[in-house]
């Protein structure tokens, strides 16, 4: 069978829950492949995926016997089948974070379910640790990342718009094998750095300023994410030392990560290097990435957890001076054994435009 | 006070709900032009915009003391902050389609709320009606598409990839005007034509290929819907006869389409003459278009609810040969008092790539 459904078989056993509804696309196409709308019922004997006959044709011809998933056309059925798939089961699993209060009761009502139990992101905590075609894929969106990035270096000319500039990155990644963006990009110049997550605008880039790029794209469904932040024309004193600061910060945390670090020191060793120096760390210090670009774990002081093999992470401490300036260094990277293994190689020394 | 914060405040006044926390960024950005992450509080007194500080710079930038909007960071809130918002309100509505079962929980915890509401798409309700600015977003959304099915007429070749025409419709989109997509394209060639939602892929355009192309973008957040299916080379008969019928269809379906129509019986007429020629109509005949690409109202035969004034709609007959092949048309219109608008207007011609 389908090894990563058997682990979560496995999972759902050993918590009592006899069978599940899976109701989100990215925890489906995880345990699936499928990329259509629909439920997968994860029943006691059987996997199946119930679709409407929009996208029947699409997902019967990617199917194999070995996917061991059979698909349902809802518009066959009546409500005794519905009922029938849950009919001994005590406990069925949901997912609370992603189905609506509203899809909850449509759900209860349909199924006839006994308990319908909350998960706690079973499938999400699952998805944490990424296996060997995992990790190529994110590493090939790594590599379109830093490939793009270097394009910028000589692209980015004065009096282009943030939007130009967010547009290209969106076009080199479809031009160079990727299968979309992993989000829309981030091209923040000027007084616009200071605002983590500005959207890209008609302003023009001028002589002195600092551009902050954040980009990533996705390779079959698998994110990356970086960020660097560049000059144009100069870069002054206090700026070159609020960059050397961030980056100080980033790689002291790239230094902690391996197998077995906890998150919580991570994260508190970050910003108390940032309050010393008077900065406040204004979002997390970092995130997983794999099918979404924000998956679990988050990097807070608050989460007192610790990292495992084969976990992917983006870390991406940041300042931010509003109406001034910001600045803010990210990569992704791979927990191993004995330490991390860096997926975005940028580089990250200065990079001033001349 | 900004008008359509004013009218949603009337109807919740006329269900006896004293407050509503508004939490889908669609519904927010409607009653406010906020687009950050967050939720609107509409309390007795106040509309209170809670963030957290990545986002607080660039909200306080874009909000006028004509908005009347109180924007607060979470991070500086403690939890009776957050009970004092509700509390002499009796009854709170929440939106039960989009805020998910474990966000339901949180709120109930958080706000010591009463009696949370559903509300069953009040906001929504309220944005089927287009006013003068939205309509004319979408007219200039529906333009820049019209001019991309121009381009595309002599753009596309034998031997292009599916994917390469999509990106090329983004990239045309993006360089004429729009903000952004309002949906992936669709350009299923040959016999991808048969699946509704395929996905394009790198299956190389040949000669005597049906292609469907479903494009729309986004102008200031608004949309746009049209398909046309064009040919390449030649066509013949059996394939005009089902493009005659499928545009037969559509063009019957907006004859009826004005203020006061049903919506049942605009579609039962759409599938009875596909019917008659052994089609099935396997999707909605149509959906409301607006800041979300499929809204309010869906036209569907089960759909006892009249048209009115100012709904934008999407009219979009198909028919699919499953592993053989597929035609559907679209357009988007703006219904009217006596009949409607179409707003998008390429050619419904047979189109034969030379």
């Amino acid at each position: 069978m389908n090894p990563r459904i058997q682990c979560l078989r496995n999972q759902l056993n050993s918590l009592e829950i006899e069978g599940m509804i899976v109701s989100d696309p990215i925890n489906i196409k995880y345990l699936t492949d499928i990329e259509a709308e629909g439920e997968l019922l994860i029943t006691r004997k059987e996997n199946v995926f119930l679709t409407d006959s929009r996208y029947l044709e699409e997902v019967n011809s990617m199917l194999t016997i070995d996917s061991e998933i059979i698909v349902w056309d809802k518009r066959g059925m009546i409500r005794e089948d519905y009922e029938n798939y849950f009919l001994f089961c005590e406990r069925v699993g949901f997912e609370e974070g992603y189905v609506t209060y509203k899809k909850y009761k449509q759900i209860m009502e349909l199924y006839k379910i006994n308990e319908l139990v909350e998960t706690e992101g079973i499938i999400e905590k699952q998805r944490r640790i990424k296996d060997e075609d995992e990790i190529e894929n994110i590493k090939k969106a790594c590599e379109i990342t830093d490939n793009c990035f270097t394009f910028l270096k000589s692209y980015i000319k004065r009096g282009m718009t943030e939007r130009e500039i967010a547009y290209k990155i969106e076009q080199y990644f479809m031009e160079h094998g990727a299968n979309g963006l992993a989000f829309n990009p981030i091209v923040a110049s000027g007084p616009h750095s200071s605002m983590p997550h500005a959207v890209p605008t008609d302003r023009k880039i001028e002589d002195g300023d600092i551009i902050t790029l954040d980009l990533g794209c996705k390779y079959k469904g698998y994110c990356s994410d970086m960020t660097r932040t560049i000059f144009i024309g100069k870069l002054d004193d206090t700026i070159k030392s609020a960059y050397d600061l961030v980056l100080r910060v980033q790689e002291q945390a790239l230094l902690c990560i391996r197998d077995g670090a906890n998150i919580k020191n991570i994260t508190k060793n970050a910003e108390q290097e940032l309050k010393i120096n008077r900065f406040d760390l204004v979002h997390a210090l970092g995130h997983g990435v794999g099918l979404d670009i924000h998956e679990k774990p988050v990097l807070t002081s608050k989460y007192d957890y610790l990292l495992k093999e084969n976990m992917v992470i983006a870390v991406e401490p940041g300042i931010y001076v509003p109406k001034s300036f910001g600045i803010r260094i990210e990569d992704t990277v791979l927990v191993t054994k004995n330490g991390c293994i860096k997926l975005t190689n940028s580089t990250k020394n200065y990079t001033i435009i001349p």
